[in-house]
């Protein structure tokens, strides 16, 4: 096994108490060893997504899921590094200092059904989910799948590829899935926040009309900065649904609810003409927020509302390819993992701009 | 203007009273000649679709949705039968004799975003539609437009043309809006209905496999002999699901919602693997229907929720081609003109058997 | 008939002679009047087409395709003007001064197996073609189907219309057609050209990365900067397909032909991956071009080899709107019918620039 | 590592000689063993592939294509047997006695940007292949990939098996390569040969409606019984296009070129409606067979030519899945091992019946 001077004791942010008033602490734990099939993984930075809030905070415990003992209480899984130990069998594929991108799937079996089907591994019935079923990227050195861990290219920093690990590969798959093709509109309410933000840009390098949904003069900027073509502020606009008919005569070709709230689901379906699509992204709680698109509207509107979740390794390469040829750049808000608790409760309180990255190893 | 012998007077049922206790009397009244690019059309059979019921019984005024006043109050869009007079511009495509298939779309502008499309024309921004914007089919001789008439092939009696010309059409589309590929398993809920019966059979048709899903022996007897590989009856099998995991493993790839029921569409998710569909077809009152896919089970599972809604003029050509070939043959319950309250009644109450079809003119 | 005041009699540039030594002569003839259905179009300024170069020389009468005598011997499909006159039943589309584009498929039946495809609609069997079976645009004032032609956008000026009725529709339909999806791989031989420069600039407004090939400096700036991200000099490149290997690793995702000559479809098929498109544009008279790819490079690398040919009329609108937003612009050589065999001569020597438009009336 | 009783030799058919004299004998060897990864299967049955045949008489040393040393002289990539032992790592997947199937993609990388897209494993970069880079299923104790390998459903017989690894899912690929639709028209020249009778039931199976092509009333009978709708003597009909179009009105919709000849490819796109498919899977040397689809023809037709070659994994199990329910069988001509040159002749000489498939070990 190659592997460079580790030490054996590294930083971690772990999870104490549960439910609401949940927090991280930081402190030692031990630097574990690549297995076969392994690489070690020095994390410089790491993304905070909604889901690690929504795990932490056990938030999904209604739906069964929680964080597992495998994790030992740590989190995330939106980051970048170095590789510093390779595991056997892996180096035909990975030589220390190479960089390194681990995501939400850690990794998959490559023999089920789905993984058969290619794009599929996404429902890999064998999956293993950084911070979720094993331990996350809110530690210095991270254990990773070495046939399922993704390279990073050159022109890609580490702070940018963390956060693309998951925010921006959802945007970026979601954009795919609405099917809306270059020329065409598409709706991005919450399109300042930490997803949207991605998505307004890889909808514009797509060729994509976007309209953008947020609200104030801030996120207006930052909106058209990024590429809207149009900009609809909810805090003043009384009849949104109204307004996109005005900008696209029939409805936009497709939205994406980013927002993991009722009103965002209630009045998508309402954006969009017939045979329109709307991606369903965010998570809300309510079972019920679907009530928007009853099946009368559905069927004589010939809607489609189709599910998005994270994206495939190679979905994951072509997202970074868009940042490596600078055609899409995450808007930061940085911190070091003493950080945590205090961004999770800024992404609480809808005030984190852009996404939270923090920095782990020096 | 071409034409025959027509009489100046005809048989028609027309609806008096309004809401649930709707009905329909027969009485005489003038017989319309054809104006420019149309045709008129002695209609022989039609069926009687639970649209027909919808609209004379008001039930989708909640949604603005009732019969128009240009229907002088004939309802009914499944009319097949005979060409017996050809308006101007009209014949170098139809000639008197010819066989003649009226839909839903009873016409279309052929120049809006939708029908440049083409099968978008479904979303014709200025369609006529028979029964509810235009007089339907349940009169004797009916006006259509010679552009968008169906021609019917040989092969297919007037009897089974008619049900096809909106159940058949309607079945066939759901089954290719399922994305469903041969050697895939599509479940059909409500296999032994109106709707039901017709998609068993184009699904085993395009080589799907069809669970079907029913109540009782003589709906197993049905389903089996149209060509269900697996029946499902719900008045015994306590979990649903499960049986079809059981013969799936890992669920069905789609679903056909046909019944218009919050049950139906409740538990219509849960029979699909993950990327699989449902598709929405019946139309039930209750919004509220799709509680049963919340988001995080239609993201997490990126599952497709689609509507679909009758069809194009090329697919309703499509559909009658599988009955000329003697593949595809509706189930019928026959009656007349005069039995059309009856029909409805039965179809309220979920006892009509098949497609309720009536001789119009003899 | 709404209509303007009209002279009696145009000029036309009317065809003499046939072969190679085809000339035409600008003559004054007869100005007609528009019958039902139909619109008259003040040509103001017309493309001058390949087509129409291989049509007024007879260069494809060994496949059987010559200008029909209904043509009056008038060539020309690329016409952008005004409405000055409305047949019987076009008001309600068509009114006085509307802007509008004539394009090579003049009319279609809406009727036949193609037409009810939607987009297939450019196979109508029952097709009018301008300047092949109909007059065509290199005259004052040309007859045109209402329903069939399009409406120029504001933004798009009538010179920029012309050329893109042909030439820019069919660039960007091949690029629609070539499968290659944002981020990916496109190869332009011929990317100077009247139909390349057009083609590198719809594909970088969809979001493809973009390898122009052509030869000398001049024609290096022009794709770089109308949008291309590589270029290749064939005048100074030795191999082309080692060259496109190194910038894409495993070759392009697609190649659009657009020289016609043996040599760009002999080495097309050498320029993609496996998997990859060759979208067949360019239409030399050998009819053993395609000995590039034989059926085993055809089938082991499972490639695919696909024919494109102009739009629909919603391929128009959609190609019309990337110019109306800025995105895409064609070169022009400017002239006026007078000019039209010189135009026909520098084209025939590869020495016209961008594309070559002919202002017709004042 | 798991194992049986296994011998220390075995019997393969060996190739001798080279060109087209090359013969093969029968003779013993050393059984291998299998390393981590690996599984040693017992082949009771493999077919024999008109590749086969090219391999070993050395047809297609003109593209640089030859048996690789590592085959020891070991051709055949049909096989299907049973596991009798199974090497590290591969416990969790194989146990000692299960029904393995050995194709022509023996294994591949898991990796590279084709085995990424999951069904473009077909093209994975470094993947091997039985009997061309390693030794192949004429021999009895074979060693495969564990991961690679296909399980065999119950109901599908060892001879039946064999020949599916290979010509089974070529066929069944080019039917979903031609994209033919359920109802729509797929024209099969060489119907009642080793692939096309394949064809014939997987496209019958999947909805489509086949016009066979071969010649003579026994091929006729064998069609018609296999599926066949239509069926066109070649031996005595004039034109067959034109027999097609009598059929068909505008054309099939798809074409697979299964007959290595150059009349097969030349006349093979004036089968088809304008926008269908031509699939190319016959391998001839001559490169220039395409000459039946010139430029002008592809172009203005919008015609698809598109190669197809195997299948991937997920392809060999839904094709085995068709036979597993008693849709699709092949007519076998069988042998031993000692017949493998017979046969070989038998298929140069077109007069093997269905597929030829040897018993190997008892």
């Amino acid at each position: 096994m190659a592997t460079l001077d580790i030490p054996h004791q590294q930083r971690a942010a772990v999870r104490q108490g549960e439910g609401e008033t949940t927090k991280t602490v930081v402190k030692n734990i031990d630097v574990p060893q690549p297995g076969p099939g392994q690489i070690l993984v020095k994390v410089k930075w790491t993304g905070v997504c909604a889901s690690d809030k929504s795990l932490l905070h056990d938030e999904w415990k209604p739906f069964g899921v929680s964080m597992m003992p495998q994790t030992n209480g740590i989190a995330g899984h939106e980051g970048a590094g170095e590789v510093v130990a390779v595991g056997e069998g892996m180096n035909n594929r990975w030589k220390i200092g190479d960089r390194a991108g681990i995501k939400w799937i850690a990794s998959t079996c490559g023999e089920c059904e789905f993984c058969l089907n290619g794009v599929d591994e996404v429902h890999c019935i064998r999956q293993i989910n950084s911070g979720f079923t094993a331990p996350g990227t809110f530690q210095e050195y991270c254990l990773a799948d070495g046939r399922y861990t993704s390279k990073l290219p050159p022109g890609v920093k580490d702070e940018e590829a963390g956060p693309i690990m998951c925010g921006g590969v959802t945007a970026y798959v979601a954009c795919k899935r609405s099917g809306v093709r270059p020329g065409q509109w598409l709706v991005c309410p919450g399109a300042g926040g930490g997803l949207g933000h991605f998505a307004v840009q890889y909808a514009r390098a797509m060729g994509i009309r976007v309209i953008a949904i947020d609200g104030g003069n801030e996120k207006r900027d930052l909106c058209k900065k990024l590429g809207a073509e149009e900009f609809i502020d909810f805090t003043t606009t009384k009849d949104i649904a109204a307004e996109i008919m005005r900008i696209t005569t029939y409805g936009a070709h497709g939205v994406i609810v980013f927002p993991a709230t009722k009103e965002a689901y209630a009045s998508a379906p309402s954006f969009v003409r017939p045979g329109g699509t709307v991606v369903a992204v965010g998570l809300p709680n309510d079972p019920t927020v679907l009530a928007g698109a009853p099946p009368i509207m559905l069927a004589l509107r010939r809607l489609n509302i189709v599910g998005s979740v994270t994206g495939s390794l190679k979905d994951v390469e072509e997202a970074l390819d868009f940042t490596a040829r600078g055609l899409v750049h995450p808007i930061l808000t940085r911190g070091t993992l003493e950080n945590l608790d205090e961004f999770v409760a800024k992404m609480k309180a809808g005030k984190l701009v852009g996404r939270g990255v923090l920095q782990v190893a020096a």
